[in-house]
């Protein structure tokens, strides 16, 4: 079994093909700058295959990452009818979707419909979708939602306090995103830890969200709406006043999709550093530049702030996890979080926090923690391909049995 | 030495006379509906005088106090010239004032450019004190900040992730409001604890807000930029993806100012409910109505979720206060915020919480709590009385040594 992951943006179509037999990656790449002109990178086999090839849309794009797989000199897989499923990461499920789903034409229906809550981000989604369709016909497709694992929230945690309407009428709730990293990580903590706890999820790249999960469901994540809320991230200020909205329009003469761009955009790290969204750029100048030193403190403040605000939810802590580029790879930032947290029983050793093997799970919970801390490096693409494999098998037994049962 | 106490609001002026000996009350009431009609209340020697009373403006409204404050029929004073000086209540400091400060004109043309920062309310503010500078000339006015005791706050509590201009040009920060009653409830906490210590202090009237207070400095608060920032709130919001906004903008047609209006008066607990904003309405028949409970549920659930971020903050806490409407009189609000908190050592006494004597300090900590927990009343007049007399006396001394000097 052989599951092609798609994660298509706006000018971008990621992918990576898994064998599902071992979970083991046999190759992955990018079809870059979609609608501009074109860039294809293609790593496997130790190999990296990079060319500039136009994309004129997502469908020429999907269907050069198949021409470069199934290319005899690269050597990745002999035909396309390898790959036995597509998943999909897709950015918004509302609530119609809580768990993911095998494509049919009801289900792009109602992805359509759901293009209002995700604007940015639905229409490319639904092009990956459409692309592959057309170039592997027959191939089942299975959509896998960045906001199913958090649809388990429950309504005093997902409801905003503004009239009902806006959550029945318009579908203003807390939905939460990066679901399949959380869903992953939460896996990988279960078998560390041995059982399903009370677990921290802190998930730090560019975009940012910690969630909360007790007895293998979320219950609360710092994502909300939009992608917007929650941690300081790269570009985006994460919470703020929203009456600051009113303010940054009346100085600035920006309408409001200009106002939220700008919370969006050119805020967060890069807003408040002067400097960059990158967090090591950041870093590289900390010592002398007070901007960006005060960037990384908000930063870190901010997620010691939501521990402990889930430390309450769930009454307790079992396991904590950093995961994401920053997460993963910034020890200095995991122990600026974790200082002066003893009350809570959250104790990191510095020596292990700052002393293991990049890209390998390491314990770095420290004497006297009532909880275990952990570093584990994240893979939705896995996560999805999981998800997918699994849906697909669930159809071939089911299929097998109609077969057997017209016998 | 006697202080009158003003909180003028857009059209009412409520007044507070206390004696500072042993500060106790000597009389209090209300100018309502100024600029509308007009009605007077002063409650005295266990009476209450009510009379209908055209208020054209807050100087006619400040005229009316005194008149009836020196009525003999009344016996509350003999002469106007026994108030000693006026405390003013009022919003915005800004940046500009972090104690509370002698009113001469200086001051006054602060004010003024502060009223950018709280359009609704320092108009009505600046109103009061020149009310009070009109009918009572050479009586020293005291201006006492709601932002005052918030002013203490790190670089990295009170900056939002946005750009720096938007912080250093238009004054976007944090400021946190209520600060009378967190500094009175602070001090209080002082006196029964016998130390400086961390201190969580909840205070949920219509408005609410929390405060985190260490060594007897507020390190966090919950208000923002602007009240409409943080818990569940009788009519506002609290937090919310900024987000959002544009989405109500895009529903209603609304434009920004009625979105945030919006945010600030159609939301919290009335939004929700669909209701009464009064948490006593709710209770009534939150037992029947889904909606109702749900928004007890919203606003209990965010203020636990703030206990525990305070947790986080301070690495620890001594002690916790519950004051104001909400947060003195309703028992059942009490325990719901703190059920289900004793990994992080607070444990309510169940019975104590819900039996004892209104109006008084009542200690409801549980067996087992790590930290004391309390109910105290807040009393803002005195907080302010406190201030104002602090300053007088500051300044009579000052006087008294330079004319000793002169001599």
């Amino acid at each position: 079994m052989k599951v092609l992951v798609i994660n298509a943006g706006s000018s971008s179509l990621k992918y990576q093909l898994l064998d599902m037999e071992n979970e083991k990656l046999i190759a992955k790449g990018n079809c870059e700058r979609i609608g501009i002109d074109g860039h294809f990178i293609l790593k496997a086999n130790g190999n990296v295959f990079e060319k500039d090839i136009d994309f004129p849309n997502h469908t020429v794009a999907l269907k050069t990452v198949l021409k470069y797989l199934t290319d005899k000199k690269l050597g990745v897989i002999k035909s396309v009818a390898e790959i036995n499923a597509v998943g999909h990461r897709v950015l918004h499920g509302g609530e119609v979707y809580t768990k993911s789903v095998l494509v049919d034409d009801k289900v792009l229906k109602n992805l359509e419909e759901l293009k209002v809550l995700g604007p940015l981000h639905m229409p490319a989604n639904i092009s990956g979708i459409l692309a592959c369709q057309e170039a592997m016909p027959g191939v089942p497709q299975v959509a896998v939602f960045d906001t199913e694992f958090h649809s388990t929230l429950p309504d005093y945690a997902y409801r905003y306090a503004i009239p009902k309407k806006a959550y029945t009428d318009w579908k203003i709730r807390k939905y939460g995103f990066h679901g399949a990293s959380h869903k992953f990580i939460a896996s990988e903590l279960e078998k560390l830890v041995g059982k399903k706890g009370k677990f921290i999820i802190c998930h730090i790249g560019n975009g940012a969200s910690i969630s909360a999960v007790k007895d293998g469901k979320c219950i609360e994540t710092s994502m909300g709406f939009t992608p917007l809320e929650g941690l300081v991230m790269g570009t985006r200020s994460g919470d703020i006043d929203p009456a600051v909205v009113e303010t940054i329009m009346e100085k600035t003469g920006k309408n409001i999709k200009e106002a939220i761009n700008y919370l969006n955009k050119e805020s967060g790290l890069l807003g408040v550093s002067g400097i960059s969204g990158d967090i090591r750029d950041i870093q590289k100048v900390a010592d002398t530049n007070k901007d960006a030193q005060l960037s990384i403190d908000m930063l870190c403040y901010r997620v010691k702030k939501y521990i402990g605000e889930y430390v309450a939810v769930l009454n307790g802590v079992d396991a904590i996890a950093f995961t994401a580029g920053t997460g993963e790879n910034r020890p200095e930032i995991r122990q600026q979080i974790t200082d002066n947290l003893d009350y809570l029983g959250i104790v990191v050793d510095k020596d292990k926090n700052y002393n293991f093997k990049r890209g390998e799970i390491a314990d770095i919970t420290g004497k006297g923690s009532k909880c275990k801390i952990y570093v584990i490096p994240t893979d939705e693409e896995l996560m999805i391909a999981r998800d997918t494999n699994e849906i697909v098998n669930k159809l071939s037994k089911k299929s097998a049995k109609s077969s057997k049962k017209s016998k």
